[in-house]
């Protein structure tokens, strides 16, 4: 996808939402900066789990502009979380299921555009200043920053990056668009198609393997990710298949891999399949049971990468 | 309605065309100069009489941008309004009833930009060049216009203002939102809702009256404006209503009006009706007949108007 096609499609989706989709324009056509990468609509999951949509999100900047249509007054004491979820629908806070999202986290700043003041429309001369106002805020973020910026990339990461460098670390921030690109930074050369939709073995590391789950429910299965995604719970819908799945990892003698590099599927802002890097995840052998499923900790957010040799015999 | 509730509706119309929404978008906040009134999707007229529409539009600068989406190669010869008519569909060249339109004039310019080049997609740098230099005519336009530029006033426009400058011209390019509007400008002292649908009588000039006409085919008229908006017909569907509207206006001792000071219905480009000034017209009786329906010729585009005066009979 070129960078035009990304920035077109984000800025066409607020449809019917007229003060949002001038206000999302302007700042982006005001901050005129193509090195920033912005998203909208962006899914956003406080630390109670809760889930929320921010109207623009620029994740090199951890910077969210929320833009609030709302007619109601403003209630000033309420915390940033509160106010974001206060201009959102009930129906909103509904987990997303398969979406992508960003962790609210502490360091993310979140600037508040509000369209009404005393149950009025603010004149375009007000909103304009206030949109004026995040632009800056925007720019004085990156320039904070400084070499700790880099320049946002269109083209989608490549395993061959992450081989050079050794490693993928959850700061990171990536998800590849294949399964074959995930395992392919792990020693493997695989082409699309040819990784099975579940997993793949770890080619150098005994007992770990490259782990591809839905994490949430569908017909099958009911994984679950803790809001820190420190925790994967995997149960199945089925009880017998559950029980079997347990007895086999939890046997004395299992020959079940115990460690799982986990990349998770997810729907990416435009809707497309993605396969987003959680980290290294250990089953948890105790806390395991038939009731909770297998608990998967996750011991590691950072992993090795390994070049691809194609005499490796898998 | 307010120049941020014009502006946002404006700026969401084009739903779906993702490049045409961020070029007109970002035209909008680049120029920056809400003093400068402009229209997306607008209706444009050529000499020809067929119809067009123009991505964005600039009344006060006569500017037309035209957005080509279109993947086939730019025929480079063709005429400037060939060009606009080759980007659209032939479902755009009907007559869009009863639509507000500009007709195309010797003096409007008309900027093109291209998202294709050689059949493929353009970079987002190489749209922004076009973008920068679009908004550099726009504004460059504005300065030689000088002191004949006028701020963009969202105001309707006010019946006292014509009163008092004592005459209304097409070269306003002026519509009102209300018949009682257009009636008080010529002394009357109506309120809304209290004017007869097809006209009324001018109050001081004999032998004229305010006509409020649909200029398009209807269920019982099938009117009709020449593209110059020189002539209008005034044809009935029903037979019968037309032999009798002919005679009576037509009869040696007519007691039927032969002057018209009309102000068309139209829908603007937010969907509201209007009634733009269209000037002074006269029967021409030789022209009428039944087959061609009553013709009136335009005799005049300016008027003269009149202070209200409530001492006055009507």
């Amino acid at each position: 996808m070129t960078k035009l096609e990304y920035i077109t499609k984000q800025l066409n989706k607020s449809k019917g939402k007229v003060y949002e989709q001038y206000i999302v324009n302007r700042i982006i056509n005001l901050l005129n900066d193509f090195t920033i990468k912005f998203t909208t609509q962006q899914y956003v999951r406080f630390q109670d789990g809760r889930y929320a949509l921010t109207d623009l999100y620029f994740p090199q900047l951890k910077i969210h502009v929320e833009i609030n249509e709302a007619h109601h007054d403003i209630i000033a004491d309420l915390s940033r979380e509160e106010k974001i979820l206060s201009a959102l629908n009930d129906d909103k806070l509904k987990i997303p299921d398969e979406k992508d999202y960003v962790s609210l986290m502490e360091n993310h700043k979140v600037i508040s555009i509000y369209v009404y003041r005393d149950r009025k429309v603010k004149t375009i001369e007000e909103i304009n200043i206030e949109i004026d106002d995040a632009v800056k805020c925007i720019k004085d973020r990156k320039v904070l920053l400084g070499t700790n910026f880099t320049n946002w990339d269109t083209n989608d990461p490549e395993p061959t990056f992450y081989i050079n460098r050794g490693h993928i670390d959850v700061i990171d921030d990536i998800s590849f668009r294949y399964t074959h690109e995930a395992c392919n930074c792990f020693g493997h050369n695989y082409k699309l198609g040819s990784v099975w939709s579940g997993g793949a073995l770890h080619p150098y590391q005994h007992n770990t393997i490259l782990w591809f789950p839905h994490l949430y429910a569908n017909k099958s299965w009911n994984n679950q990710i803790s809001h820190d995604d420190s925790i994967i719970t995997e149960k199945s819908n089925d009880l017998d298949k559950m029980n079997l799945e347990l007895t086999s990892h939890l046997a004395e003698d299992s020959r079940e891999a115990e460690l799982r590099i986990v990349f998770a599927h997810v729907k990416d802002v435009l809707g497309d399949t993605r396969y987003r890097f959680k980290g290294l995840y250990k089953l948890n052998r105790v806390m395991s049971s038939n009731e909770r499923g297998l608990i998967w900790d996750r011991i590691a957010t950072q992993v090795r990468t390994y070049p691809q040799n194609q005499n490796h015999a898998l």
